[in-house]
């Protein structure tokens, strides 16, 4: 298969691309490094690289961000950070994607544990990935010519237990590497409308 | 109890007031009528209504829009409008209402069944109504003074099945009157972070 990754230079996208790699052409598109560069924010530089990439049989979003603050302290700027970026970003990488992916392809999203297992700080987070798999739910039934679509829900990484442990009390982490799995399950296998764990 | 309901000159809302004004003080909030108008979709239009109402024990939101179409046609435009009206406007209840209700009350937004059993069309429905029941879940954990704040999911209306059968095929309705009652349930009980399947 002809698979590009969005997020692709990151530390899960690293990951998925190694797991996929030997079996797959990957083509990796980052926000400054990667072989094509996309602002996913602006819906013009995604379709600018989907005109660049040309077509292909899976699309994996492995990017997006979120603003992280107490709930008293967040106003709907801070909510619009992660709806334009980690919400909107990786539904317009599917809406402007269509074309681009040939018959019975995929696209694989990313959400998040935070959806139903939240934590302090984490509102905004937990808000888009709930919104994720239920758009990954609903798109499954309606996607033309066999193309699916799913989501991969990771846990906090092991790779990024440095920055981010105190925020996950009790939290076990996953490595990148075996979370890459439920992307390969997503791309590889055929299921459709589902939201995969990585925990 | 204080209670304002917002939205609560629609099918849903009134069957909310007329479930709970025999025991509270109920105010009413709506688009063009009720006591008081408000345009969720405007932060200040909110904070205005808050000011008008002053405290309040608990706010319910019984409103708030979103474009159905076939994902197919859908461009970010078409999803901004349930971003913007039944996610943000019933968030910004929330940050902005903060300060109105007292200590242990409560808030309560509306989903829908769509979240988790899509239908045709209904994608930006999907994603909005699975965006509240994780927002939901995470405020709960951070809400001040006891404030509480849960979801009430409902299948379509009864009343709505004269527009809106042809949408939801293999949908067993319920009425107003019975959806009412998981809003009781949230405003009058003491669970926080749920969300109430009105089904």
């Amino acid at each position: 298969m002809r698979i590009l990754i969005v997020g692709g230079t990151g530390t899960l996208g690293q990951a998925v691309h190694k797991a996929l790699v030997q079996r797959h052409t990957i083509i990796v598109a980052g926000h400054n490094k990667g072989e094509i560069q996309v602002d996913i924010t602006h819906p013009e530089s995604i379709a600018k690289m989907y005109r660049e990439v040309g077509k292909v049989d899976a699309v994996i979003a492995t990017t997006g961000r979120v603003h992280f603050a107490p709930l008293t302290e967040m106003t709907a700027k801070h909510f619009a950070i992660g709806l334009d970026d980690k919400l909107m970003g990786q539904v317009n990488l599917v809406l402007l994607g269509l074309q681009a992916v040939n018959d019975a392809g995929s696209f694989t999203l990313t959400s998040g544990i935070l959806s139903h297992d939240p934590i302090r700080f984490g509102t905004s987070a937990a808000m888009v990935n709930g919104a994720i798999e239920s758009f990954v739910k609903s798109a499954a039934i309606e996607l033309p010519r066999g193309i699916r679509i799913n989501a991969v829900s990771p846990t906090v990484l092991v790779e990024s237990l440095s920055k981010y442990a105190e925020y996950f009390p009790g939290f076990f982490p996953v490595s990148a590497e075996k979370a890459a799995l439920a992307f390969c399950k997503s791309v590889e296998g055929a299921q459709t409308g589902q939201v995969y764990p990585a925990v």
